[in-house]
């Protein structure tokens, strides 16, 4: 569950705010509908996120953290702040490994 | 690449020692020969791991973490930590979850 990658990017969309729906996958722009929400059920059976239907008309969706998705957020940024600190690192190591393989 | 799933595991097989190809894939017992090859390739692409062929009869190919390599293990055993102290919890939720929803 939690090594797969939309579970850990739904997690950080989610821990500043509750989202609707359709604000998660615009944010998340490579899902597919049918990925975010088999996601999100995943998420809520999980016990990692709340999800609240809003009497409004049209009736809202609402999705939030509860605390323990919002305990799995540390972990995630640590993961997080070792990709941007070492994403330089990476592209050129790609680099290298393109032009040494184009040389054989 | 850090968020899919072999990229933790195989990082996790390779943190305390080099290991061969069957090794790796024999520990990681879900995944398939495609994928194993396919995600060692890009972690060497990636320079977070080195790839030497040993000159014996026959040949033996094995995988080491580079120094950045190792770096990953950090954040993805914090990941690990969180996991096995919350997988418990995670259980019963599902359990509750399915059982709710057995009823309506």
């Amino acid at each position: 569950m939690i090594g797969d990658k939309w579970t850990v990017m739904i997690v950080l969309t989610l821990v500043d705010q509750p989202r609707r729906f359709n604000e998660i996958k615009r944010i998340n722009g490579g899902i597919s509908q049918q990925m975010l929400s088999r996601t999100l059920s995943a998420l809520e059976r999980d016990g990692m996120l709340t999800r609240t239907v809003n009497p409004t008309i049209p009736p809202q969706v609402e999705y939030a953290l509860t605390h323990l998705g919002q305990s799995l957020a540390g972990p995630i940024n640590e993961l997080g702040a070792w990709a941007r600190s070492h994403i330089l690192e990476i592209e050129r190591n790609r680099l290298a490994f393109d032009e040494a393989k184009a040389k054989v």
